[in-house]
Order: C-alpha cells, then structure tokens, then sequence
C-alpha cells in the first residue's frame, strides 16, 4: 500500500468540484461541494449520534437504505438544522443536483456545514449548480476547501492497494472540528473508492473502521449535530469484488483505515485553536473498551489539554482522566509516558511519580505531535485516542460575540 | 431561616483556625487549617467517585465508619495523592492533631488539596500545630484561607434555622475548582452545625443534599481526586434530635440544602478564569434523571461555556449538549430563554430559533450570573447545575508550564 494524491478523485470513475454559490457571504470562500461517480457505487455512511440531527442526515440515510448512490452535494456556511423546513430543504439540494447531473434524487448524498437554526435557501444552490457541474473534474481540493468552515487546512489523503492483482485506490476529504461563526463544529468526510465491494461489504467495513478512528477523536467534547461520514465504491478498477466475508476483506480493511486514520489526525491536529496533535495510546487493557474509554478520557480532559498546550508534564492529569473515565482499571499499575520526535520520558509507575527530566519533559512536549502513552498493565488489549490541545485561540473562537 | 455570619465557627462548640506551616512556600499564604468541636459530634461525609482516590479520602473513610467525629485537620498546597507513603502520612497528620488537641486519632477527618505525586512531608504539620491550636478561636475566615488553592475568594455561608423552638446554626467553608500550580483541582466542604443530628440522619441528609448540589456542579468536567463533602454536627444548640423519618428532618434538610446551594454557586462563580456564573434550570422534564443529565450536559459543554464568556446567544449549543447528553428527549419540543439581572429573552420555541433581539440578548448575557433555562416540553420534573463560562484565563490557569 502506498499514500498517493489525489483524495476522492484519486480513485478512477470520480470527479469532484467546488465553487463559491453565496451561501457564505464572504466571495473568496468556496461554500458548494460536488462529487461524482460515472456509475452507480456501493455507499454506506455513519452519522452523529446527537439526538438533534441536521435535516441533510434525515434525507441522505433515506438515500442509502439501498446501499447505492452517484453523487454527493454539501454545501458549508449553514447547517440547515433546527429549520421547520430542513427536510424540504435538503430534497431541494438534491433535486437541483439530480437535475443537472441526470441521475436519480435518491442516488444523491447531501450533506450541510454551518450555523444552525437560521434558514438555509436553496437560491444560491441553484445558481451555481452549472458552474459547479461544468467544472467538474481532478479537483478534489476545490471539493475540500468548499467544505471547510473555520479549518485552516485542507484534509485529504489517498491510497493505492491492490485487491486480488489489480491495483485499487481509495482517498478522501474531511472537514475538522473547525466552526462556522458563530456555531456548531462539525466532521464532515467524504471517501471514494474504485474497488469493487458490495453494498454489504462496505456498511460493515466503514461500521467496523469507525469504532476505532473517528469516534475516538475528540475537539472539545461536543458532539456536532451534523456529522457524517461517507463512502462510495463504484468498481472502477475492474478489481474483484470485496464481500463481507470474503478473502478481500481484511485487505480492504487495511486500505479503508490508513486512510481513516490520516484524516483523524489531520482533523484532531486542526482542531480550533489547537497548536498540537495529542495522541493518547493506551495498552495492557482487560478490554478493548476499557482501552478505549481510559483513552478517549485522556484526550476529552481540559486538564491535561491545557497542560500539554503549556508543555506541562502533568502525569496527574492523565491518572485522574482515567481515574474518572469509569474504566475499571488498577490505579496502582498505570504507567505513563510521554513521546514524540523529540524522545520519550517515563513519568509515572504502578500509579505513583517516578523522577524525571524537567527539561527532557519539556523537550519532547513542545514538539506538535504528542503521544501519551498509557500502560494498564492489565491484559492485552490496546486503543488510540485522538484529541488537541486547549489553548486561548480555542476560547477566541468560541467565544467572540457574532459580528 | 435567615444567613447569618460565622461559616464553620457559627454554630455552637465550634472553634476554628488557619495558619502558615510551610508546606507552601509562599509565606503569606496559609496551609494548614482547623476546625474543632468542644464535644462528639455526628459526622458524615462524600467523597470523589474517581478510582484515584487521595490518601486522606481513606483514612478520613475509616474514622467516620462510626458516624462520629470532633475535628478537621486540613491542608493545602499537597494532596497527598499517588505517593507510596500517603496512608502513612494522613495516619500521621491525624496523630498530631490528635496528640495536640487530647482527642482520639479516629475522631479526626483529614484533607489535603494541591499537589499530586509529590512527598508530603508532616514536619511542617507537626511544626504548626502548636499555633494552629493556641489560636482557635471564632476565626472560620483563616481556616477558609488555609484550604483555598487558586481560590481568588473565601467561601463562607451560613444559616440560623429552629428546630423544635430552638434556634440552630449551620454554616460551611469551601474551596473550589482552583487548582494549584500545577495540580489537582479540588472541591472540599466543611459543613457544621450545633443541631443535634443522629449518625444516621447526618448521612442520610448529605447523601440525598449533594446529588442535587455538590454533583451537580462542573468547571470542566474533571473529576479531582482529593473532593470531599463532610459536615459535622455537635448537638450544641440543645434542639431536639434530628431523625432520619423525624419530623425535624425536612426542616433540617432545609437549612443543610441552603448553605450548600449558596457554597455550590460561590464555587462555580469563582471557577477557574471564570468571569460568570452560569445556571442550567431544566424544567418538565419526564423524570428527575433526565433533568439532571440534560442540565448537567449544558454546564458542561465547551461549546456552550464559550459562548457565554462571548455574551453570544448562542442557543443552538445548548440544544446540541442536551441531544447529545444521552437524556432521551423529544427535540422537538424544547425550548430555551436566557435570563439574568438584565432580564430574560427567549430564543427556541419547539426546537427551532425564533426571532430574538440580539441586542437584549447581549445585555442578558453581559451580566455575571445567568441562567439558561430549558424546558423540555415532556413532564413535570426539573433540576439545576452551576457552571461557569469558559475563558483565556481557565487556559492560562492551566496551561503555563511549572515555575
């Protein structure tokens, strides 16, 4: 497997675009995102588990009850969430795209970034559908940056593998934990794929990957109303076809996760306002889950955000976050270290202090990726965690009045 | 019922005091902290439900297992948490304040607050006590001093309330979600009364108080592993005996319920960095649960703490901490007003926005105490938590690297 350009339109049969259409005022701004397959693909998606649910999410699950779609329209600059019209609104965007692509509404994924509780026209949709259609093309950037709200970076990764000898490719877009001015983040990805796998096959794949990287990254502890993650294989390769329990598999598996987890951390290392990725690798758990919550805990903790934002090795930070995650792990034999480019040090074992460097510490917390590793020291089971710093930015962004 | 001055020392047969020991090392700061009653008294406390638990928390645990206790030694500036010898070292603290005050070892609660994973060493203790003892006196103000931590103000309350014609007293001290650099925050509760109280009523009031005070507080979401809540009372008054299925109890529950409302609003106002207190009122919802979980996901929410320090009305973030607290609620049901000094505006009717004056919503949120209030549309029960807005100085707090 080899990291190639490209993202969704590095795998054959897809094309993308993005235009600016006016849904966000400011006009340097891409706010309409187009992506296309020339054939009929297996789809499957995973959505927020907010209670409160954007309408795009209520349309597009409807969309994918049979496992296929062609396209996927997403606007940024409005949620189109808590509208009384929302639902009503989404069937538009899909109507004017199913228009002017000639395929069927109900092969269309739609998806919304923005404010949420303010009225979202369909006006501008239409408008800058033609320009939108006419460029579509290798320009999976343009699809990227249309999607972005307060992200500072474009998110996009893809992969080359091969699936029984032919060579199949599969990359994506996301958009972070950014947010629109003045409301809700979102994590918006979009991942196609020229492998051939049944409707069945990728449902269970993005089910089984997602587990494991997206929902085991974290901002800010808030869980948008609009998340979504999506997949779209159209079998352009010529490849054999990856079924649910066939040889291919675990293979596909591998390609799907490489690229999951390139956007996780993209996403978590772009979180607003955040100056550094945190990873948190939790091993010698009991359990899968135990892994994970005493993981995920690390990573929600403002405590040890604002520590690691501060360089701060402030191991008492990580014990308590496990401490109250409700994992039941042996506080006594919790060991943590942490690690980056700049070396690793050893700060705390069987759950007390042990001496360290302050200024080793200090050397390798102020790099921008960050590793917290945490040993359990309880059974064989391992999970990642993904999260940022807090920092001031964070308070800035969130914080300043609506103008 | 009327507030009354004297916090701990209020109350009958109380005496306290506050002095500098030297565990800090700041001079002009007070560590070491006494609270004594003239004769038993009924005891009871709560403590952190983190699996690391502070070795005062046990200790403290095994002296109250006869629901009987005669005084509170406590200091700050270490917690005595994740340290080999921390058993031995709480066990020590009880023996001088024991061997200095001519009472028994197990009739002593004791606390630390600071610190983690660092030695604490009872020279300091052992060279205080004499002073700390001599000047016992009416002083419940320097013994909140010596608990607090970054506490930018002491928390002190209490309450003069009758019990079967006589007048009681019942007051406390606190200290909040300061944290000391570069540590723990903690949250400890000393609570007295001259009311005579049975073991049993004392602790079955406290439990039943503090899920609906103590626990329904957040700063940030992190659990300290030093919280304790422990309320001592001394029969002084020469009231009848408060039962647990007497007829005093409600009245009793009264008076406890107003000192420790008042201590949960001090402790949330003076969160770390904060600049305003914030209220979560749910009201119908469909079972007392739910409020709690509802109210509790708002206070807790980045997002939404954010906003508040913005003076931002941002409503669809308290929609979006209540759809994803995990209380099953009808969205589309809720709704929303912000209140406060400057009056109230209401901004979601039946989960959607309705037109607000963005003007009177920022004067509404320019105050330093709001409340957000929630009605869930769904039932008659309610609930409330206190929070704080989250701001530069939260992150400053705890993100500046040790000095």
């Amino acid at each position: 497997m080899k990291i190639i350009e490209g993202g969704v339109t590095a795998a054959r049969g897809f094309s993308a675009n993005g235009v600016h259409c006016g849904i966000r005022k400011n006009r340097t701004k891409r706010d309409l995102c187009l992506i296309v397959s020339d054939r009929p693909a297996s789809a499957a998606a995973v959505y927020t588990t907010n209670l409160v649910k954007g309408a795009p999410l209520i349309v597009t699950k409807e969309h994918l009850e049979n496992g296929v779609a062609r396209a996927v329209i997403c606007n940024s600059g409005n949620a189109n969430t808590c509208n009384a019209d929302g639902i009503d609104v989404a069937n538009r965007m899909c109507k004017i795209a199913s228009d002017a692509l000639g395929i069927a509404e109900d092969d269309i994924v739609v998806a919304s970034t923005g404010v949420i509780g303010e009225p979202l026209s369909t006006e501008p949709v239409a408008a800058g559908i033609g320009e939108l259609v006419a460029g579509l093309g290798d320009h999976s950037d343009l699809a990227a940056e249309a999607i972005m709200t307060t992200d500072t970076k474009v998110k996009s990764v893809a992969v080359s593998f091969e699936i029984g000898g032919v060579e199949c490719r599969l990359g994506g877009i996301a958009k972070g934990s950014g947010m629109i001015h003045p409301n809700m983040a979102t994590m918006l990805v979009f991942i196609t794929t020229d492998c051939s796998v049944t409707p069945g096959a990728i449902k269970a794949a993005l089910s089984a990957d997602v587990k494991n990287t997206f929902n085991m990254v974290s901002i800010d502890g808030d869980t948008s109303t609009n998340d979504m993650v999506t997949v779209l294989a159209n079998g352009a390769s010529g490849s054999p076809a990856v079924t649910e329990d066939g040889e291919y598999f675990a293979e596909f598996m591998k390609a799907l996760n490489t690229v999951t987890v390139a956007l996780c951390r993209m996403i978590a290392a772009d979180g607003e306002g955040a100056t550094k990725l945190l990873e948190c690798a939790v091993t010698g758990a009991q359990s899968e889950q135990i892994a994970k919550v005493a993981a995920k805990s690390v990573v929600c903790s403002s405590l040890t955000k604002a520590a690691m934002f501060g360089a701060d090795a402030n191991w008492g930070r990580v014990l308590c976050a496990i401490g109250y995650s409700g994992a039941p792990v042996d506080v006594t034999a919790i060991g943590v270290s942490f690690s980056s480019r700049a070396g690793e040090v050893e700060v705390c074992r069987d759950g007390a202090g042990i001496p360290f460097s302050e200024e080793v510490a200090k050397a390798v917390l102020s790099e921008d990726e960050i590793t917290i590793k945490v040993s359990l020291g309880d059974g064989p089971y391992s999970a990642s965690a993904w999260g940022c710093d807090l920092t001031y930015d964070y308070v800035k962004i969130n914080g300043d009045y609506r103008t």
